[in-house]
């Protein structure tokens, strides 16, 4: 199973090119992520788990194929799944597609770490957090 | 009557004093601004509107109070009325509030030219635009 | 007498206009602060003054004319002066010229509050902070 | 060799979490991008090349490790290479650098297509621009 949120491309995310400016692919990535912690966690989402459970998930490797551009008019819906739920460390697989065609514009990882916020040391993902993505975890291929 | 756009404030809207970076108000403007077209004129909305009819709003003049802070959890409720529907500007009068407590954020106002994209010069404001924003005009004070 | 900063329009400031997107308009004003900053109180400059004074200067309204557009290619020129400086509040003018022509591209103002952030409350300007901008508050007209 | 560009942390560059927002490190990287060609072709740079030459280097993949936080104060150092100069794409090799204690807090590669803007077509890297980057290119490992 996947996670998707979609939006419209907005008129401030193009460059000179007239395309998405690629480091804005990594922005749509994060938003399905605060997404997914608004639907999974309830509101405020991923502010109350870094404000009160003091956890976060900072970002420790990062990277993603472009195969077609993005331009202002398009909507895109950004799929997340969990590539690997490791011990302390989780990997997010985004693909974002153009609505409509239903294009593949770009595929990427992300591999967060799982931080204690006020020591600034990885832990183990919470139980918690494990269980509410188990659904997303993707088999392995 | 007014035109309302909701959305999270986002992971990276905020700045070093941990509260949205007051530039980015101005982008939340721009946000409702893109919706409203989507409302009113269909899917691709601004996109097409410039891109067929070759008919642009660049803003010309934009102003704001900064009432209270926002901060990454909350949801950023934005409206939108017509100040003035002038012959060749259009005065947008923004208004965002923090969900929830309601409390006012910021009050703003954009005046938008209405320009031919071809030539970049002032035009009329196109009659179909006009008809469509004319529930949004709010009565002189 | 003007403090300025210059820097080349970037790559992503443009918008589907292919001109500098009016919000960005108040990030170039920023940048100006905060090179403004480095310039008067040293390396760390605003960053320093915050986590080590605890004091800000958040805005609390801001206004701005669009009479030029920036595009790619083009060097903004942002002159930063003091309109303004109060008893809890600094009034900043700013103007973006594009470089070459000297076209006035921008000009507005920034009313800043200044903050205590531990209590995020008002309090007077330090007076360091009032010493080091003396120079750059205009004659009144 | 490699080119370098240095610039301050920005206000804005930093999420709720305090430290520089991961995708702003793709923009860092695309900010040397633009100061390279700027030092290598001149002013206008990049802007020249796909206005006038109508030839453009969008990303096809990017990748990242992140390593340590920046935060707003800090100074970012970013180092350029070329990892590869192929016959129609440039694999750009990045380093992003906190000045000061020269920590390594990025390390990334982006492959860019050599593009014909006119027909969206990839191309050979025209000679010119091999010439251009020649004292960039990294010996093989």
């Amino acid at each position: 199973m996947t996670f998707t949120y979609a939006t419209p491309v907005r008129f401030a995310d193009i460059d000179h090119a007239t395309i998405v400016y690629f480091p804005r692919f990594f922005h749509m990535f994060h938003l399905a992520f605060e997404e997914l912690w608004q639907d999974r966690l309830g509101p405020g989402g991923y502010a109350h788990l870094m404000n009160h459970d003091r956890v976060g998930f900072p970002a420790v490797h990062a990277s993603c194929d472009f195969t077609a551009p993005l331009r202002f008019g398009d909507t895109a819906v950004i799929e997340l799944g969990v590539a690997q739920l490791g011990a302390r460390s989780i990997t997010w697989h985004y693909r974002v597609y153009r609505a409509g065609d239903r294009t593949l514009c770009a595929e990427g990882r992300v591999v967060s770490a799982s931080v204690d916020l006020d020591r600034f040391v990885a832990i183990a993902v919470p139980e918690r957090i494990v269980a509410v993505l188990q659904d997303l975890v993707e088999p392995p291929t």
